[in-house]
């Protein structure tokens, strides 16, 4: 752990090369850091922005090595980096933060639930998946009134892959068959109102900063936009912030994660799930706050004071996927918006390119 | 020239590399573009967050010719670039802007005076000084009421290097003999109450937009703080902003400059130098407006749209120079502010190392 906070001019590690890791690294150079990204691909977002970048697998221990040693804190910006590299890292002697045990819980759909369930928090009913029998005993446990209920595997799913709806009547081999019979989790239908995320940080001390309630909305499971500070109750707010104060005391955790909810009717929060990292819904604080959330990530693992999260104002974040990047002469000339590019070179389809926060 | 806007993923390449060019790269990867930077120095502050970066003298061709071949754009963060060395850009085909007149102009404390009073600006009595004779010449001219007026060298001072007040009774053969008998310039004095500055950009299609003015306090000839939008009358900022674009048209201008002006009793302005880059009295935009100096001018090289210069709120940037920045503890502490650190290794005396923008 760091007990004093990072000079001026340290190294700051980031595993994980897509446009978390280029915003980081871009928040880590405004405070005089450092960077060396660390992931498997050439000329990648963050690697554009760096001081320097390494091209290996990550768990190429080599190539490890060398970044613990040139490093004086590492983090990631991507959720499946393997644990194990990260305790390779610390046994390096490297400083780690989030830790390697933040990140297996939250690798885990099953972990991650019975962790929540333990820290206090408000769950949907889940059941672990091993086999079709499980599956069929998971529905059977619904009862009668089974309507559907949400398949995805244990590990690894993002952005609504690895995840299929079972209705009732469906062909559950098939279904399991078609996330290729691995370890998988059967989530019970939360019946919300809404969808909304917290981003939070916490610092190696324990203190601890959350940023205004974003409200998400998804399209095809993927983020399209989020609204915030969301028009949300007192109560409503209070009450994830609650949240996110278990999540990250319970887990130990050291930087930025956010915390989907949903919220049931009669304002009951629910935890959808975790993301040990900066997250697409917490965007919208790169023009909404003075401190946005890659900097304070940054703040974080580097042992800083946790910047200023209050509101400027309300953002409306739209992701710009795929195609949507090819209108940038129309919204690079939006009043009261900023445009954000990821620099990646194809924009296929469901691909994050960029986004726009549109100030209201 | 560019007659269409240059697409996403194009490479602009930026000559100097200190903290304006780091901050126009971060400006460009933010709407993804690539850079390679152009400068002196190994592992400079726009070399740490760039793509790429050339490190040769500015004259080197061949170093310069390779730029040329590799960036779409090519413009400059330093006004003490070779012009030369931007024609010689040209003539390998590479797009450049700001242009190689601008430059010129701007580099020639006479020529820029001599440009803005044909252009219908303002600008105090001025005096070429090649000799001695010349300035004894000209404080003569001052008559007998002469209290004291500025001698600079022609062309690159800057922070008030390369200048020396010449008072009543001076030895005037020693003042020139301090610029090293370099070509001069003496100034009159302009009683001025307050020095403001004004940022603008013009695009290739002639599109000129204007930020708020900015109210500059020096500190031993090296810019403070700046506060803006300043408390100046609706008819002082009219005046400015007709002043830049006088200046814009009349340099035929591509891409961001400053004007600093001298506010007279009675709210008159007079033109003390213009900036053919961006402006350390336009770092505020970072906080107070969507669209700050550096993506204005990314921008305006590229053929974008030039973005929205509204002020957000009021805000004091104030430079942190030399050992300033050993208080960063202090100043990351700050709330409802934003720090910004250059990576530079030595804070040596009067060297800006950062600086902090205050929401007031």
């Amino acid at each position: 752990m760091l007990k004093t906070p990072l000079p001026l001019g340290s190294t700051i590690g980031i595993l994980g090369d897509g446009q978390l890791g280029r915003m980081l690294s871009q928040a880590a150079s405004r405070l005089g850091f450092k960077v060396v990204t660390f992931g498997p691909d050439v000329g990648s977002p963050a690697a554009q922005v760096s001081l320097a970048s390494k091209v290996a697998a990550y768990t190429d221990e080599a190539v490890l090595a060398r970044l613990a040693e040139s490093c004086d804190v590492i983090t990631f910006e991507f959720e499946n980096v393997p644990a194990a590299s990260l305790d390779f890292l610390t046994g390096k002697g490297a400083v780690v933060a989030p830790s390697s045990k933040a990140l297996r819980i939250t690798q885990d759909r099953i972990l991650e639930k019975d962790f929540a369930r333990n820290a206090g928090v408000w769950t949907v009913d889940y059941f672990p998946i091993d086999s079709v029998e499980d599956l069929g005993n998971a529905i059977s446990e619904h009862g009668p009134g089974f309507e559907s209920a949400l398949l995805k595997t244990r590990r690894e799913g993002y952005d609504g892959k690895g995840q299929i709806w079972i209705r009732k009547g469906d062909d559950i081999e098939k279904a399991y068959a078609s996330l290729g019979h691995r370890p998988a989790i059967l989530e019970s239908k939360a019946s919300f109102t809404r969808e909304i995320s917290v981003v939070a940080a916490r610092g190696w001390n324990g203190e601890i900063k959350t940023f205004p309630i974003g409200e998400n909305h998804h399209v095809g499971g993927i983020l399209s936009t989020t609204l915030a500070p969301a028009q949300v109750s007192e109560a409503v707010t209070a009450e994830a912030h609650e949240i996110a104060r278990k999540v990250l005391e319970g887990l130990d955790y050291v930087g930025v994660l956010a915390v989907e909810l949903f919220v049931l009717p009669g304002d009951e929060l629910v935890l959808n799930e975790i993301a040990p990292r900066v997250h697409n819904s917490g965007h919208w604080t790169q023009d909404g706050c003075l401190c946005d959330q890659f900097e304070q990530h940054i703040r974080a693992v580097a042992g800083w004071p946790l910047g200023d999260t209050s509101a400027r104002c309300t953002v409306e974040m739209t992701n710009l996927l795929g195609a949507d990047i090819l209108d940038w002469p129309t919204l690079a000339a939006e009043p009261q918006s900023r445009l954000y590019v990821y620099g990646k070179d194809e924009p296929r389809a469901g691909r994050k390119m960029g986004h726009i926060n549109r100030i209201k």
